[in-house]
């Protein structure tokens, strides 16, 4: 399984993944989820994926053959965040075409969950979830956020904390604390991370961290957050009625 | 859906469950899902139930009916939990040799969850969780509590606050702080709420609530936890370093 996380702010945009591939308890692997596109001053793009490896891995690699071709429609190319996301939406159909039926045949689902954010010069920063058909939404000043693969252990945290107002370091602190909540409570959730922030009308990477398990800061988040929490459980008042 | 959560502690057991059901979102009831049987000096029985609504009140309607008869087995003659626990999973499998033919044929899956727990004079409070197929676990000291339904909003709370040694009123506290968590989360859960304690050897039933809108004590955990998090959010340091 997975955990991304994506948040779309007034500051910018972070992003959050984990690494972790299962198929069944006794395959596990580390492949990174996090793809960045970046060219200074012009754009900068990340995408993260959920779901079936060998669909994620092929969307990606479509998405980087066709850079190499100026004439192709590709996200280098794209005038607008609305093309990247048309022509994300296009590389995964096409993986779908190519592998959909063969997949069926072996009782496998064709499986696809991705975000792709980022600013290109001349638009805001903009956030995208791609479904496996292709088809895509955008967050909105109501939702600045979108989650994909095991989402509900991270979720009550970030609806509590989020909003388009807040800054990009405590949205990142969020993302993290989600990200623990997740890795405590679920197994197929797993180090190293990697962080990505995009700083709004910056049009480059502000920063791109791999957090591994000697990482200081996460391993200040992982042992204060517990702590904290249970302070803060103890100053709630209890049930003295019952 | 629903969320329901048991605990089994040191001081004894604690038992929490919403009331929402839903076939559809424009298909949305209130019915209770904790079942009560209490006989006070010798046994006091809580169960709670998760899955197709027929199924669960057909299992409370049968373990019902079979305390009517004095000769057949039932959840009062029963002489220690785990025999409850059998009868429970007997009730399942005969509503599933009953329905789920008829049920298939509808495209309906047969679909149960629940939780039995309890204490039968001369033994320890026992919690057990029940499967479809009538087979069941029990709690340990490692892990003491039992979450059916929508259970991972409301999981890592309960994870970094529950141990055995926990007291009634804080686990009743955390129970109450999983499910808003839930319920902030996911329309599918829902107020009211039935919550219930059993302290160990009292061989009674020591609280039982009904917990709606303008239950005092659910408004302050709903907006004072909020706050809480927050702070505790906010004293958490941030990263610096980005």
């Amino acid at each position: 399984m997975t955990y991304c996380v994506a948040m779309n702010l007034d500051a910018g945009l972070v992003f959050l993944s984990d690494s972790r591939t299962n198929a069944g308890v006794d395959h596990i692997q580390t492949f990174r989820k996090m793809a960045v596109w970046e060219r200074t001053g012009e754009r900068a793009l990340v995408m993260l994926t959920a779901g079936n490896l060998s669909v994620s891995q092929s969307v990606v690699n479509l998405l980087n053959e066709h850079l190499c071709s100026v004439d192709t429609p590709n996200i280098y190319n794209a005038t607008n965040m609305f093309e990247v996301a048309r022509r994300v939406g296009e590389a995964v159909r096409e993986v779908d075409r190519r592998d959909a039926a063969s997949l069926k045949e072996f009782g496998v689902e064709f499986n696809a969950s991705l975000i792709i954010g980022g600013q290109i010069r001349g638009e805001a920063p903009r956030l995208f979830h791609v479904y496996a058909a292709g088809n895509f939404i955008e967050t909105s000043d109501d939702t600045p956020y979108f989650q994909i693969g095991e989402a509900k252990y991270g979720k009550p945290i970030i609806d509590r904390i989020i909003r388009r107002s807040t800054p990009l370091q405590d949205a990142a602190k969020c993302a993290l604390v989600s990200m623990d909540s997740t890795i405590r409570s679920n197994l197929s959730v797993g180090l190293p991370l990697d962080l990505c922030v995009i700083e709004r009308d910056a049009l480059a990477i502000k920063s791109r961290v791999s957090i591994t398990y000697d990482h200081a800061y996460f391993a200040q988040v992982r042992s204060q957050w517990g702590e904290r929490l249970r302070d803060a459980f103890t100053a709630l008042p209890g049930p003295e009625w019952l």
